[in-house]
């Protein structure tokens, strides 16, 4: 039943006393965590492009990795792709995988014949999907790599572009209704400007938001239903990217009335590059009904690119979990690995230890942030904190009963003010410690 | 007349070939650029804290700028501190000042004595006002350096705060009203968190809308017209201001019914510390009918935190009075300089020399700008960029004619696509043309 | 006994499970690692200025911090602050302390009065140090609050200032005499340059060089024998700091053949505003032989300057811990907590959290570093990896035995060249696991 | 003459009022400013990889830039590529030029094919060179795109990839004699780590150290007398790149007995990506009697890569040609345009337009910092600012007749210390006013 990952058995859970490297430590699958299995807490997910197109190539170098399919050209590639794709899920037994439609077929001369590619693939994968269980997390259109997307996609400055585009999206949309995606993805990689020189904004926003309310309506035409997201990042490729992070994706959401149909992707290393921790914009989008998928990577701090490196980060991981179950879990989305081996990381057998590397660093985090709600640590805390908005001229405040005039008349009655410490470094410490025991 | 600044004359245009270090060489008050005067496109503003209270320090040293009026004390050093502010202002002829309410009277034992210090001080500065001709621009509460502030102002985590916070911007809008204020401004210095651990994000923010719903009711109450601004900023003082960026405010805004009420008072310094070009946050705002007032300084890109240094860098006065022109102006707001000289920059003449290279440099940006209008450089290039959407497939697309079933046979029809050049390297070049020339 | 910390306990090692917060969870001072104990290797130090100087202000705000011993003026206040620093230092059973010279002992009119303070206070410190056997891991003096370092202080404009500083120099080298500390350290808080145009750097760096050969000279003259540190820091407060990174000033040391005389302070979020990681700037240390002591903290990787946080990171304990135990342990240097609670942290008790939160992440590191080390997880994969050059062509190069012919005709015949992964992802995967069961 | 930039005219210069976009307006070759005329002052060099190699593709994008000489293959591509690069050296009467050897040659399937390659090439460009007098500035090995380099060239965990190497550069030393480059560059791509975890540093440096003699012994062997530069580079693509700065080079060529051979070639792209401006790296380099020669390009500074954009700020080039003049001229070294269009400038044109976009830049840069220099602007304000060292104790210091006793003399006696302002703001606006009237 092995046929590209021959070295490599079924990869389980044997515990943190284990020194077997193709073995989980910390991801139990049908662990039980309050009220679900971790592997329902944790809906994992294995990013298509990454794991089976990439080929460690950098903007200084190329390609590093030769994978068995590669031997392969065209369609025969594509399938092979895909075969060996859903071995690798059953190995890792991931529940979910995501693709852009240029991942599982090539594109042909003409988009007709594009078409038609991703047509045959689709109906590869549909049947790998029904064999095995695995679900399509998410499928998406890249509009970034052709060089026709050089001036962006939706919002270019070439109308034929646009309307290339929404040709691919309302494809997207089908093959997502098809293989029942849960989820649909917008990242805009190319919609953005490199110069504010040459570039009309307005007119680009308010294409780009024509464009999306088109793809809304085309799903509705054929009864797609799943989640719209939409996937921030700053700047990268452009030099100024529409979607910066979650609040500005909020504001165009809400100036285009858009708020209803969209909610966000959010990816950590996306997050970093905008200053931003992957936790701040996990609560930014959950505060406002908007949390609906994460990418699971994460950056070098002290590099300015998104390095896209597998997730080994456990305070990341147990901050991230912990919005999460403060946000009843994340619905339809998952755990998507948008993460790369580094290029120095070139066998199959990496791939492997790098989703391990992820999945346990999620459980321990998983665990860790069930623990610290189940203690009730950050909540009594806050509780504590906040309690003066819970009574007298807090409440009223909270409440709407008050003017300037009755909180001027309260604040010369009460200006010698007395704070609280916010006890920062021991709440880092208690988190240490919840890792540390988890 | 003169007394604080007595080796100091008055500051004339002398032209770019004068060696006077105490003339002007490119702002002349009364050229006419287009169709107004250079005076009244740049609408210049001294900034009272950073000229008239600071003292050089910094994190890791005492001040270094020993002023004439620091003999003084208490009430007589505010009084000394605005005699001295209002030579100054005529001696550089600036139309406009800003200020805190501490930078103009110090704070009481109380909160009714503040108020009371505050008062006396108001009717001083009317009277230099009435006498000078010189306007303000804006006013605003500092809610930010008393320890009271420790965990926010209108976010704090202490309700009294709140209250406290309150009665000051209540006795803010009273000053703006008897001084005519021509904008008021809320920085939320404190209004952010240090750690998302002891954080109620969501009350925070909504705290923050209710008091700024109580701050445009108050001025509707008295009667105060100015216009209200928010001057984003990103990450200091507290690890992450919820004001982050011009989008982030307006979602804020959007999502609490407040848009029709605020622009934006954005600060060079702030936009690069968020990520972005001074250029980009005033597009953003202009394209969301939200450019307020402009804090004109400059940060040092190298550097990680708000230098607030004197604007001298010729590309960003360019590109900022350029947006300025395509909004048809700044309106209500102006240029100020929210700059401080360096802690090196210990003598009183610095202070000159300071606004001198700020005044010259928007001046010549504002020339370059003008010019690069009357050429069409820009417009032009922008135009033929995005002709494609003035007919056929295009306009359809702007007109909301299409879906994407039309799209999908338009690009089936139209896959072979072909882009034109960008012409970045060619516009910065004609850019640079245009600062030499000007 | 106690006085200044009344309601705090003694701090004592309890284990992972205990819910005390004012015990140590990991720390456990005798208990043996490898061939020393805990207490041994990590040689924990507490910074004087942070923890009894400093009051929570920051650049927008007045101090938050009332202390015990701010109710006292002048003399009366150092004295009760020693009082304090050792009451606090027999709590939490720290070794070492360190203190720049205007911490201990307030500066006067004139220098001969500061030096009479200084000398006050050093008798008093050295009892208490003789009866609570509290050693001093270093001293150095501060010349960058005062005014007169505007400019610098070895690397000043002004001579006198020069003058100025060796006689500070001078005075803390008898000090460090005195008090038997094992370091003396030159943090050169405003050597380095605000601007290039107006700045000799030639001039200034021969001259910081002549100070420090001054410096060793007087060590050598007066008999003190303890270890001469740099503490690099790359941008702040000056806008480029002369001794910017480890390599920088190492490169100064052997341009002005000092190399003999110094070894590198190094602190960790100096590190990462140079752009590296603390493991990363330990190791250039070591390889040069010149890895003196560390200043244990951390910076918010999102925030552009020295936050000095309380060091809680576990993958940075570790690798730094890690480094020490390659290089022998950290011979007359130690673990100095340069690193201050922050400003919403207003309560003694968080001085306690904030040490025993670092104490803890260090333990926790060094026990991590100590298994990944019995277990030669890096060594073995390291010597593996680079084994082709301890035999072969490889071995020839390292023993100098080729040239570039000989080199060419091997490559000729060897040019089909095959690497091997680098098992990153594997290694950080593998790191974890040891943390989590250290 | 002309085949493959057939609509482009010989580019002449036609001064600041020219609206013509393939004339230079600041660039007149022939002026004479001081003792040299502007092409001997700086002595302009395109970079053959980023002009006739590059096809515009980044990490999100394939190429999308067609060039005439791509319809050609192999050995025919290369030959139409020189063909070409000489017609454009030409138009734009370009004394130099600089390649990496696979810039100029097709890599072969083995060692020796790549070297017959090669050498076939070079007796074009020879022919080509003598033909036209256009000289080559530096040549170089390209060590990092091929994936044997994946770990590494001089500094890989691979001792036969060091061969290899050293086969490279042997050639490149012939190449360089053969077509008399005036220097011989060293860029190390990939030596660096991407992580400390699996690297042995210490060796690594140490065989990067033999490299480098064995290619001085070469050199010396060969009779080749061109100057060896190293290039600095912070953190891209290894994340940290052994040479990260002018400083940390010049600590590795001190440490293992280099400084004699090398000199330093300066990216201001690499400064900024290292904290550093450009003209920071140029001082430190001529300081240090290693400034080589200079890569002329500019990245954004609000971006953390590596941009290599075309050079148009114009303070950059101002204040770097400022210390190419204090330096008596930038010696054997040029200023080669290390800048790339931006991937939407997709037409030959756009190469045109960019290289009079840097070569405008440096040439009004090259007037101002001379008249700077004329006037005497920046040295007589630095004479003045140090001018205590030229006389009394500051003499003495400097003269080395003082130790810290007779500075702790003098300091009790002098220690009523006054300052003088830096005049930063000031200097800032000279700057402009001399940029402006240049
Ligand atoms: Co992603
Ligand atoms: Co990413
Ligand atoms: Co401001
Ligand atoms: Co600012
Ligand atoms: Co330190
Ligand atoms: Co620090
Ligand atoms: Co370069
Ligand atoms: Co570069």
């Amino acid at each position: 039943m092995t046929k590209y990952f021959n070295d490599i058995q079924q990869v389980k859970f044997e515990g943190g006393a284990s020194k077997n490297p193709f073995a989980f430590k910390y991801y139990n699958p049908e662990e039980v965590i309050g009220e679900k299995t971790m592997k329902e807490h944790l809906r994992f997910s294995m990013a298509y492009w990454h794991t089976f197109n990439a080929d460690g190539s950098d903007p200084f170098g190329a390609g590093t990795m030769l994978r068995p399919w590669d031997k392969f050209q065209g369609m025969d590639q594509s399938k092979a792709r895909a075969e060996a794709a859903f071995e690798l899920f059953g190995k890792l037994d991931m529940p979910y995988y995501a693709f852009h439609d240029v991942d599982i077929a090539p594109e042909g001369d003409t988009l007709r014949e594009s078409f038609q590619n991703t047509d045959q693939m689709v109906a590869v994968l549909k049947d790998y999907m029904k064999a095995s269980g695995v679900k399509l997390l998410w499928n998406t259109a890249n509009m970034f790599t052709n060089p026709r997307y050089v001036h962006g996609a939706a919002t270019s400055s070439n109308a034929d572009v646009f309307a290339y585009s929404a040709a691919k999206v309302k494809k997207g949309l089908e093959v997502a209704k098809e293989l029942g995606s849960e989820n649909y993805v917008f990242w805009g990689g190319r919609e953005g400007y490199d110069s504010l020189l040459n570039t009309n904004m307005g007119l680009e926003l308010d294409n780009l938001a024509r464009f999306m309310h088109l793809a809304v309506d085309y799903a509705k035409e054929i009864g797609y239903t799943g989640q719209f997201l939409i996937e921030p990042k700053p700047k990268e490729p452009t030099k100024h990217q529409y979607d910066f992070d979650v609040a500005t994706a909020l504001q165009f959401l809400q100036k285009y009335d858009l708020s209803d149909h969209f909610k966000m992707n959010i990816e950590a290393n996306h997050a970093t590059l905008a200053g931003h921790t992957f936790e701040h914009e996990i609560r930014v989008a959950r505060l406002n009904g908007a949390l609906g998928s994460l990418d699971a990577n994460q950056g070098d701090p002290l590099l300015g690119w998104d390095t896209d490196e597998f997730p080994t980060d456990i305070y990341t991981s147990t901050l991230a979990m912990y919005e999460v179950l403060e946000n009843g879990g994340i619905g339809s989305g998952g755990l998507n690995f948008d993460a790369k081996t580094r290029r120095s990381s070139i066998d199959p057998e990496d791939l492997v230890y790098a989703h391990i590397a992820g999945m346990d660093s999620f459980a321990r985090g998983l665990k860790a942030a069930h623990n610290l709600r189940t203690d009730r640590v950050f909540e009594d805390a806050i509780a504590k904190r906040y309690s003066s908005f819970t009574e007298g001229i807090g409440l009223d405040i909270v409440e709407g009963k008050v003017d300037f005039k009755m909180l001027e008349k309260y604040a010369l009655e009460h200006d010698q003010i007395k704070n609280e410490s916010g006890r920062i470094e021991l709440l880092r410490s208690t988190i240490n410690q919840y890792i540390f025991e988890a």
